[in-house]
């Protein structure tokens, strides 16, 4: 049996290995907030209000800084990456609104999320609105290659959610349908945010894919690592509550591979606290007794190592510089904010 | 007091002012349907299944015919209309379901709305994927500005229906503050459908600005009297419930205008049934019975009849032929469809 994974330790504090990136694109990304604050204004007033609440709440913008550390790595002179790294967020950001109505969620960034302060319909128009905006950014630096990418990355992405919707409350789901809705639904965006980089500084061949297939093992482990700490972390760090996922009856990959190895009494908890949604005040503190016991969330952190390790390979594959050393340590970020 | 205006008379069956417009691109639609039905499919099940019960139940086409008439209006000979008219066919289609979602209506084009079938939130997925698909089809043809026409017209949309929000159940809405709204909300389609048919033949000027113009007062027309037809059509003909709208609360044109003109009582009526949403079963009757003595519908169908005049001589302002004789009929169709 398998001793409580430590989720904290000495080791070099994880905000360094972003820092390193974030300093880099400092001035750029103040400049896209700029933007982002400026396009998401409108005569009707609700609009600014209901998008502010979620964009001026931060998050660590770290797909526009893939946007704007790709450019950069490939010698990117012009503006048009600030407007792209504007365009991913306001496609994240709707993204969040559409999906914390689907969730039913309590917190979101911190914060109380949108659609429990002014209900689901305008959380739903104002992402619908967001989204447009987004597009509106991207038609304005006129690259076609890049709204292709950018206009498929939404697709998959709505796929990827839909996919979730299918696969919510069943325990029963494989590791592999698992994967496929989280490379959709989350890695998809990382993939197109940092690939559009790369296009945008005129790198649309090898460079393109190398950072396309960098950007998704990233969305990949920063999601698995996002499931672990679900059931690991401590809300100050995340920003949202712990066992958030549980509640919501989640299927995460710790609760499939759980399952997988667990016995009769083990999967009729889970049946019951998951696909029933029938919970009681102590069933977190064994859903994480069991985890442990099975070695579920050691075991999605070893998954999210070996994206990571992806995605080193993949950068490895282009033109080294201090930009690229710099997206490298994010991948080592995403992994450490586990430990 | 007026006498219950009559909404069916011996007059020429509307369907001949349609029909001379979807003879002329009846092959074309076809195509159109094919390219829509494609580009609907997903592995993800759910998708063409929820989107298909919506597109495939039918409909007018009318934004869709729109592009292609105006397309073949200025001798476009490619086969980007189609494209961009399977484009505006899935913006309406995405539009619809989001605003199902929010509207909690229970029917749409004569069926059972989708939301109530799959729950609302693989509505919202659906119209984002399809609004997805959208874009990859306009960026397929290549038109930056027609890409500029249509994401503009979505963040409209967008904020036309948040404005909607914003003003749903206040019955002391202005009739200017409802235009403004039924504008983004509806007419902006309308425009940008019969705009980027011009714009993708290479008429960009004048005639692109005409079209829009033309597009924009249609779909004005078509929506107030829609509103009409809320109080005063049959279930068959319209595919919706009559009284949807007073049920929703929703402050339509006719009741902008019997709330002006209304006495206390008939105003603490609509406050009662429309704000507090109090309804009991003859209240329907009554709302009708005060529209009529406030002339409200025979006031709105006005109103309509004088943004089809003006859409007649956005018309007039192009080269005339057998296509702009088409669409100059449709308006009539509009119309008529009250009588």
């Amino acid at each position: 049996m398998a001793a409580v994974v430590p989720l904290v330790t000495a080791q070099s504090a994880p905000e360094d290995t972003l820092k390193f990136l974030s300093d880099l694109v400092e001035a750029d990304l103040e400049l896209v907030n700029k933007i982002v604050v400026e396009r998401m204004q409108s005569p009707v007033t609700l609009i600014p209000l209901l998008a502010g609440h979620l964009i001026e709440s931060g998050g660590k913008r770290l797909r526009p800084m893939l946007t704007l550390a790709s450019a950069k790595a490939f010698g990117y002179r012009g503006n048009n990456h600030l407007m792209l790294a504007a365009a991913v967020e306001f496609i994240h950001t709707a993204t969040l609104l559409h999906d914390d109505v689907i969730d039913e969620s309590g917190m979101r960034r911190g914060k109380v999320a949108a659609h429990i302060v002014w209900g689901n319909q305008p959380s739903v128009l104002v992402g619908d609105f967001l989204f447009s905006r987004a597009f509106q950014l991207m038609v304005e630096c006129g690259n076609l290659r890049v709204l292709d990418i950018l206009s498929r990355a939404a697709a998959v992405i709505a796929e990827g959610e839909v996919m979730q919707l299918s696969a919510a409350n069943d325990t029963a789901t494989s590791e592999d349908t698992y994967l496929k809705v989280i490379s959709a639904k989350t890695a998809e965006l990382f993939a197109a945010a940092a690939e559009v980089g790369a296009v945008v500084a005129g790198f649309d061949g090898i460079e393109a894919d190398a950072m396309r297939a960098y950007g998704h093992d990233l969305g990949i482990a920063f999601q698995l690592v996002d499931d672990a700490l679900d059931y690991a972390g401590s809300s100050d760090a995340m920003g949202k509550s712990v066992g958030d996922d549980f509640r919501e009856g989640k299927i995460t990959l710790p609760i499939v591979l759980a399952y997988a190895r667990g016995n009769d009494i083990e999967r009729a908890f889970w049946r019951r606290t998951l696909e029933a949604g029938k919970q009681s005040d102590e069933d977190l503190a064994e859903a994480i007794r069991i985890l442990n016991r099975r070695e579920a969330i050691e075991e999605t952190l070893m998954r999210a190592r070996r994206f990571g390790d992806r995605a080193h390979a993949a950068l490895a594959r282009v033109q080294q510089n201090r930009v690229i050393s710099a997206l490298d340590a994010v991948i080592d970020f995403c992994i450490s904010r586990a430990y």
